[in-house]
């Protein structure tokens, strides 16, 4: 495969949007394809196995863990399928908010499942599919939750979910620290602009091999 | 767990829901409470499910065969922790339509998909719940699709479609011979009264446990 696959990662309000945008701007700027897309629900698929996963209470009852975890499984395998890996195919650059690592993150926060499984069943999912570039956007849950309630669409978050936001918080630490070298870390309470140059820094050498 | 997970395997066609309503009739008539479900879709994530994977070429696209298989694993997952568990913890007998053996024998004709992969999202998907008896309904896929013809909802299959039911046949007497202590296999051209009375002399004996 011949393009670059790049993703993002980090709590919500962690500025994943606003660095993709950056990031996909600048790329297309310099003449690549650009294909910006998300998991879940980054197929028509995806979009009905989100639909199940985020509106279960109403319509299906609660959706027990392991289903959960093998619908983001099934939006995976699909995204891969039918977006990512055509795109990588013809030389697009894949501009990604979340994968793998947010399952792991959260899984593991959540600590239901045990987040080995987990990771074996996306690896299966996506037939060991991985990104050149991760690039995760710490931030501190309390400074994340200003900010989504500054956009309006969000209430306070309630100090049990802070202790939850936390440990995910320390996955994706955790999971950077474990693979240095397709991780790029960056302090997200930076201004965007900073943190795109940042970005780019890492970038620009991938984009030699294009 | 104090109840017994009885299942019905074999093609359509097969006669598998008759077996299942005189044998649930024969212990319902013994007081036991019996529970008759099927996969896919035995809850209401799995009515939705199952409505992707039947109806998915209209309005999702068509289905990778990854995001098949774990969309099978987590209709099951469902099922199984919200329908299949409960009953068993009460002390029912479970009498299902379909399950984990369907998946790999399906599978393995299709020959996409490593079956070791699929069993094992499969037990992963059900912690390794696996039932008491498996009665095989077996029958030539000819005699299968002139029963189907017969019926009138079905046309006549086409050669191709004949080697893979041929070879989902296969498939599950290999299932069976590998697990003989768990799996009746009956051949389902007899009357429905003699694979009734067959299935109920192998049943028998698992109820002096309850």
């Amino acid at each position: 495969m011949s393009g670059i696959f790049i993703t993002l990662e980090g709590g919500d309000g962690a500025g994943k949007s606003t660095q993709a945008e950056l990031l996909g701007a600048w790329l297309e700027a310099r003449g690549h394809e650009v294909v910006r897309t998300r998991e879940p629900g980054g197929t028509r698929l995806g979009v009905e196995i989100r639909r199940l996963l985020l509106h279960g209470g109403e319509e299906v009852g609660e959706v027990d863990p392991r289903a959960e975890a093998l619908l983001y499984a099934a939006d995976r395998a699909q995204h891969v399928a039918r977006v990512v890996r055509p795109a990588l195919e013809r030389g697009a650059v894949v501009v990604q908010d979340r994968y793998i690592d947010s399952s792991l993150a959260y899984q593991g926060a959540g600590r239901v499942l045990d987040v080995v499984d987990v990771r074996r069943i996306s690896e299966w999912a996506t037939e060991g599919l991985r990104p050149a570039l991760t690039v995760l956007l710490d931030l501190d849950p309390a400074d994340a939750a200003a900010r989504l309630e500054s956009r309006g669409g969000t209430d306070r978050l309630e100090s049990e979910a802070d202790d939850f936001h936390r440990a995910v918080r320390a996955g994706f630490l955790g999971l950077a620290e474990a693979d240095p070298h397709r991780f790029l870390v960056l302090d997200a309470a930076q201004p965007p602009e900073d943190l795109n140059a940042a970005v780019i820094a890492r970038v620009a050498p991938l984009l030699t091999a294009l």
